[in-house]
């Protein structure tokens, strides 16, 4: 499962590998809609990342590390997402792994710097899909699983990398 | 309850207020010991609040605003540790109020600027207590429970507040 934390939509998206072959399972987003308190936004996200994991029980669960914000204020807003979504793996006792979004894009696209539209792309082509994941948000979180599918001959990526 | 949500150690205190009479009813905090992975941290940090909510049911859990870090990964680390703060708060259903350090300060010492060691003096006063509350997260904790009691006058407080 992976995992795109952001301030305005959270991002999720369950790959599953047989073989070779990936398959897209299912995706979907948590818009911070704002009409809900802030709080309850952060429960929004929670319960349903919780309901996915515990709908798909994954493997393991990779999230994108987030961009270093602009200012303190966004990466604080930020980094209130990124804990709620952290504590919905860690309750359900599932291995956590983070990679950062360079690391993301060279894993799928073959090229750290590419936009969120060639990142689509490729997870459109990679998973078989029919059409192309909405929001990009979702796009981005399959992105997030196929890197680790891809990186998980390497474990130390698994287990020793931890959060700042 | 009051909750002082740090990257350090989060510290959160119980404060039943009878007529005119405050009383400190329960103290403590969690420590981010560095054993432990980040996840499992914020995991460790909401199972202790989520614990104390549900053992001493508040009327409202009051959370200290941040100070504004010096610099965006500072933020976004006390943000994860805000986030699984307000979550616990949000999950058991309580009311949640926030206040700046500045508004606790006033409150409790009369004096935006005072330093910890003088909100530790005012609410082992405000509260009768024998000893010091340690450490000094737990008496900050203690201090927004009784800003929050001096601010119930004014509900606006409690909420229309909305994080970030």
């Amino acid at each position: 499962m992976g995992i795109d934390p952001g301030s305005h939509c959270t991002g999720f998206g369950i790959v599953e590998e047989r073989g070779r072959h990936l398959t897209g399972v299912h995706w979907g987003s948590v818009r911070n809609t704002a009409r809900r308190s802030f709080p309850e936004r952060l429960k929004a996200i929670y319960d349903e990342l919780a309901q996915a994991i515990q709908t798909f029980t994954p493997d393991a669960i990779a999230v994108e590390d987030l961009f270093f914000a602009a200012n303190a204020k966004a990466a604080l807003k930020l980094g209130q997402t990124r804990g709620v979504t952290l504590l919905a793996a860690v309750h359900a006792g599932t291995p956590i792994a983070e990679y950062s979004p360079l690391e993301v894009k060279q894993a799928v696209v073959g090229y750290g710097r590419a936009d969120k539209h060639q990142v689509r792309e490729m997870v459109t082509m990679l998973l078989h899909l029919k059409e192309k994941p909405e929001p990009f948000d979702a796009a981005d979180a399959l992105a997030v699983a196929i890197c680790h599918i891809h990186s998980a001959g390497h474990p130390a990526s698994l287990s020793t990398k931890r959060a700042p």
